[in-house]
């Protein structure tokens, strides 16, 4: 078996969603065949996710949920000097996830047909993201 | 250390949530000894988690903690042509979780003595689901 | 590559988030280079998670809104002769999650500058909490 690790920073993305499935594979030097990928982002006010892949409604419906559950106008938040956004971030992460690990098989993700993975940005006005990539398995 | 690979195809379960341990640890070949077993569900409309295995009520509570956390009557999903049940089983499987990752000690999963792994089917009418199961440590 | 694991015995905490990122790298003794930490809380009603390790409004902020969002006082639960608390802590415990994985890099966990690792009691009179540890990657 062998390892490898990448560090894969993302561009700053508006609020929401987006697919970073391909990001992710493009770093595969198909070293790896069988084994897992897991993928680490160093944040908290962001998560990493697997979510439907096909009709971009489930992404809107996910955002306008998640936005109604933990609302920016929560009265209680203490935590509000970095922006009414932080806080929420901050639980979005909590519940959604920080980390993803996802099977590799024949070099790839094995990922079911309508999984993508994506990058949810719980920000308005975020920075880059760094994600922490690393494959464990037996060689190619 | 060696990795081995494995696919779980589970039966078309009712909404609920539903034991699999034993269905895992019989893959268990006993090959390896000791590290960790990654579970990764190929679908968007269920989950894979950890609950107590012991009073039945417990799982009930939690289904209906759920369902009311995110309701089939919610007014503002779009997604709705796949059913009122579609939805709200994409947003719990992003709250609950995709996948598991359990260390196994002496060729087993350690789990804890109240801890039962659970398929969490989310959909009303659901078909097979298929678990890639990937264990990774030193061999016996 | 190789495989360590660990047993860490945790004390009884107080209800709320107990930073323990120290307790988990004081396990470490370099023999892992580049791999991954897995941690597992053998346990139902408390949650490993990571979260912003500077300010502490953003851990009572998040105690504050998790107790909204699971009450004692939901009417619903049949599960309450463990006590009040004890359903609301499965919950919890199925939300923010049983473990963590970790990327290990250069023999450290490899967290972003504002991230910690939790111990997030749900108890208010819990026991010690027993978490597996296992590193897997390469030697140094």
């Amino acid at each position: 078996m062998i390892t490898k690790q990448y560090r894969l920073t993302l561009p700053a993305y508006p609020r929401g969603m987006h697919l970073i499935t391909r990001s992710i594979e493009e770093l595969f030097d198909g070293s790896v065949s069988t084994g897992i990928a897991h993928l680490f982002l160093q944040h908290t006010s962001a998560s990493l996710c697997i979510s439907e892949n096909a009709d971009p409604s489930v992404r809107s419906d996910t955002e306008t949920f998640l936005n109604d559950l933990i609302p920016e106008s929560y009265t209680k938040f203490q935590h509000t000097y970095e922006g009414s956004d932080d806080m929420p971030a901050h639980l979005k992460n909590m519940l959604v996830g920080t980390s993803l690990t996802i099977p590799v098989t024949q070099g790839r993700l094995a990922l079911g047909t309508w999984q993508g993975v994506y990058l949810f940005e719980h920000r308005y006005h975020a920075s880059k993201r760094t994600v922490v990539i690393t494959l464990q398995g037996e060689p190619s």
